[in-house]
């Protein structure tokens, strides 16, 4: 049937397919970083718990080309997915990047994963458990023999305005927020230790089910701890300053304000240290 | 080689160029809507107050075709709009979305663009000047010799709950919402009334700039004026009855929750009565 | 120590808290659906094969609210969903629409459920495996005793332009194009089914693992089968037609030009036929 | 009722309004950058032609900290952006920014601001006009007295595989591909500039408008001109080497793949290089 289609071609195989990719370059200009990206996946991942979830990624692959090769070999990229790329926790994302590394022959390589994650969440009052839902980046780079791990998380938090309460007789302006820290370390940095320690700074964390005791518990203890858009990265920030496995870090949080039609934004940073 | 496959082209120009798009189709399908979408463009757009505002759009420009048509001409849609489609009010629009049908030899023709629009509020304490961005799309539809116009605008609002306020000690969760209206009449429908509707059936509405005493008004605006989403659904579908030019309409409002990483929704619709 | 950040309210349980929401409305508007909407929801999903895949959904559940009712309760939603909700397919939906009903007292209720699906394919030539990420929505309303099923699949698909390709010496312009159809109808409509027809109607379908074989053999057939938008909506819908499962259908499609920085679109609407 | 709801606070209205952000903050951790985000504004933009054109912006505004202060006021960004931010050029973003660092005590300040942008394009063989849209970020930061200008360009672009055009009997898989630039250096840097280099160095540049005669050209010249992403920013990199006005850049490109569903990346950095 495909011979009636192209009948043109016959029945044999082409002799060998010419392989540009492989070709000489002679504008003799490396690039950084070339691969995949955008590409939809779904994936397991365990955490500090392990308790393995599955959840769907969004997955970038990328190597560095020398300058004198004219292009990388794009399905390599998705076959060491394939092969080895389902399950993604700390030690299993060092084997991935590592592999990525070798088999486009690069000096460097870096894998970026972004997904849904998780957590059960019973409700303050009344116990009713339900899953609120936190957005987790991890970032794996292997430059030679060196790997350099990062993670990031985004998480939903209640902000409350202490300017507001201040100034009115009754009420005070709060909002839904999105925390993203971005931390970097050596040893292992664990996505429900970052959680913690942001919703702990917050005016109060989120929940996905309230009942009426839980909702009235939520309202007065935001109510109780106000926190401008800049406490808040900052009390991320002193949380931070003590955990020894971070060594280097970004706190941005965004406040999508009740009463503006833009955000509130603030961010501290802790650059790496260089040796 | 190539030549064998093509050997209708040879080494001429082919004279005049194929139009495909003219030839007879012989699945016998019409198809409903057929044209552009996502194109940007520049426009001007006037108002009530007849003051020109310079915007941004995303325009689509779609018509029907006859079942024994093969193909549309895409170029024309962006032709008839360069030739009159910088300046969109409501009797402009009528005479494009005309345009367009007699262009494409059409039955039918739709055109909806999508834009964000700015009114300039004075703070209600302070009295300062502010720009608020609100999102506007106008649809015309040209069926044969009837022209219909729909207008769907959205507005941020701030909204305040009633039983988070009823129930706590102080304070009460409250957050950004969004609504959205769309309304459908003969006569004109002026975005600003939609906008002035919706805002006066919210908790508070939104401004881009407050100093403190205009925060402090519209935190305790706010808490004296608590709406659930449904509250806010019904107070503008109240004020929507009143209005004689609006025959048909659907009211959404979602509320970005400060306490939930979810948003709560309501709708209400009249339908168009039938004669 | 929450005691001591709330001194005020005592150990005590608070004596019960208002219910705002069964409280009486007297603007005596009915509600035509109020829920909960964009809440990020990890479920199971199997379709024709039987094989069941864990994915992330995106959910609304909507019900009605009669006019004398002031509000709706929030948090049962997702007790319902938390009760019933992890594994979606035909059966489980029906049941949990109806519980979504009877759950919050009302007289209709709506599930729309948005997930990426996955189908492992083998490439062309090559025989190489990869997923192949689609997405899914699944629509179910329970009106009194009647329920509705929706399924809506957005495909991605390689399109090449016939006229491009006839009025040129070499080459055509071709690009990704994503096909939405809706379709509606009292039987099970397989997701896997509407894929497969969606695919076939296309210049080539498309894979997410392509060795040089492959890419040869799908730019071959991309070649050998232009199709404007209006041909694959055209296609499509054919091919609809003979399926008996599938009583109304609407087919979108939407090509990311690649000459162009708009798309072009085209759409079929077979309309639900009255008793 | 409200007194008895609240009272601690008494009757009477605190005079003068509290200025919490004022406040000395204990914590001792400087703000890298507090301000406002995704805030749209209308502005006029002039580039190297100094013809003005009116276009919608979304602004984001932002300072430094000092460790002892508690808080900014985030009113003032609004404010110093209605009173000189209408127009944006050069020299008028350079003005911008230290007002902003003036007006809000700050020892830095940044302003990016993020717009469409259109030129009038004649297709290449009708001659007819029409206008393409390009997206364009301005930052500009003042620290100290020292003020930094960057340039962020983003082009879509036709690019044609050459791999599949070298093993294909005909045809060659193309898509739309966007390629962004970022650029900086103290001299002035011009958008029309930027976008020029972008688009000779593709398969084919991109039009709002193409008759046939037209397409035909595009097609033909895309199969003759065939590159892959890294080709793409490599041509990019040669010819950004050569302007003396770019100091370091980043070049990124990615194809929307029409034989995938995910894209191709590309990127090559010049760093700054340190005195």
């Amino acid at each position: 049937m495909l011979q009636q289609l192209f009948p043109l071609k016959g029945d044999v195989a082409p002799t060998p397919l010419a392989d540009c990719q492989s070709q000489q370059d002679e504008r003799l200009l490396r690039i950084n970083r070339v691969g995949i990206k955008g590409l939809r996946y779904p994936i397991q991942f365990s955490n500090k718990s392990s308790q393995i979830q599955s959840t769907i990624a969004t997955i970038s692959l990328t190597v560095d080309l020398p300058a004198h090769v004219k292009g990388t070999h794009m399905s390599r990229f998705v076959e060491v997915l394939n092969k080895d790329g389902r399950v993604i926790e700390g030690q299993n994302l060092t084997r991935l990047v590592r592999q990525l590394r070798d088999r486009l022959d690069a000096g460097s390589a870096e894998i970026e994963i972004d997904f849904p994650y998780f957590i059960e969440k019973a409700a303050p009052i009344s116990g009713q458990k339900a899953l609120v839902d936190y957005n987790v980046k991890l970032n794996a780079i292997a430059c030679g023999s060196k790997i350099s791990h990062t993670v990031i998380v985004t998480v939903p938090v209640t902000t409350l305005c202490p300017c507001s309460k201040a100034i009115s007789e009754y009420g005070a302006h709060n909002q839904r927020g999105y925390v993203t820290v971005t931390a970097h370390g050596e040893e292992t940095i664990w996505v429900d230790d970052l959680i913690a320690l942001i919703e702990a700074s917050a005016s109060s964390e989120i929940f996905a089910l309230l009942k009426r005791p839980d909702e009235k518990h939520v309202t007065e203890q935001a109510y109780q701890n106000p926190v401008f858009v800049e406490d808040l990265v900052r009390n991320i920030a002193l949380r931070l300053n003590t955990r020894t496995e971070i060594e280097s870090y970004k706190v941005e949080a965004e406040n999508m304000e009740s009463i503006h039609n833009h955000s509130a934004y603030a961010c501290i940073e802790k650059p790496v240290v260089s040796a």
